[in-house]
């Protein structure tokens, strides 16, 4: 989400939500009006108090057109999205600080985050020989890549061995090459300790 | 994606997938070189095979506009995916048929399906409370409806108390009033046993 507000070069007001302190800055009841799932990310625009990222990213799109991140052709765009669905909902969920918490009592965290990327990431490589050129749809910048880094990023948190994953690793090099991504790493972040 | 299909009259061979005989067809090689995730839908058209239900809902729109199943209105359009995302992404990857079998070994495989849809539905039950009107976004069928339907489907086979829900199951009781649903329900397909 910090990527494609920066590559927009979209200016926002950032404020950090703590998921660890005092049980969980997302489980405040303040929070919650905003955002019920309490989750993060939460866009605030106006009236609209928007959560879940592809919503977030497509929204972007509509109301700031350039730079694109959707691709406009429709079979383009279509493949970018399932790309970002299988890390958004193939991924992502089942890593969570909530899910952790849960299997806590039962699985070793590390091993059963790192099982659920391994597993992702192989139906992304293959998914992305498809689709890839310089990123991950053709040579453009789009939602995938977003969706993309900061998924690599989890991945070397639960020790993901990504030389199985040339192509994930490749465009993930790439992109970080690019400012919008530089500046979304975590470490770069106000909140950052 | 059945029922955005059938609700937008587009005429479709219907090939079934058995997710358990012979250890689910979904792992097989030919299956998975069309779909490397090994899941279901899959969406075949020309040179395109499309996964991932909003994937396919979006191309849908794209291709078929008529009815539409996402509101033009960006704002309703960035809430309704924000509803099949609470759905797609926090509730569905949790209780399919991979993880199940994944967590069977130390959970009981009921209580964590129906812990996590009870959870999702919580958080669903209140976005709707900002966006509902006859059905999920307003007054017209849209793609949150395609999500939401299968969704309570499935929390009735994980005995959801339901009642906790009363919007959620206001609205699944009218879609069920529609033929596009009705036909779309699982004991109406020709692999039903």
């Amino acid at each position: 989400m910090r990527i494609a507000l920066n590559f927009k070069k979209i200016e926002y007001d950032y404020r950090p939500i703590h998921l660890v302190k005092d049980g969980g800055e997302q489980n405040t009841k303040e929070y919650k009006l905003l955002n019920p799932s309490g989750e993060v990310p939460l866009f605030i625009y106006d009236e609209l108090a928007l959560g879940q990222s592809v919503a977030i990213m497509m929204y972007l799109d509509r109301k700031w057109p350039n730079p694109p991140i959707w691709p406009q052709n429709p079979e383009q765009r279509a493949m970018c999205i399932q790309l970002c669905e299988i890390i958004n909902s193939g991924i992502q969920p089942l890593q969570n600080l909530k899910v952790l918490k849960y299997v806590d009592a039962k699985f070793d965290k590390m091993a059963w985050g790192k099982h659920w990327i391994t597993e992702g990431f192989k139906t992304l490589e293959q998914t992305l020989q498809k689709t890839n050129g310089k990123y991950s749809v053709g040579d453009e910048i789009t939602s995938a890549d977003c969706f993309l880094v900061p998924q690599v990023y989890n991945a070397n948190r639960f020790n993901v061995d990504m030389e199985q994953f040339p192509t994930i690793k490749r465009i993930n090099d790439l992109c970080l090459e690019h400012s919008a991504f530089k500046e979304s790493i975590p470490e770069n972040q106000p909140d950052a300790s």
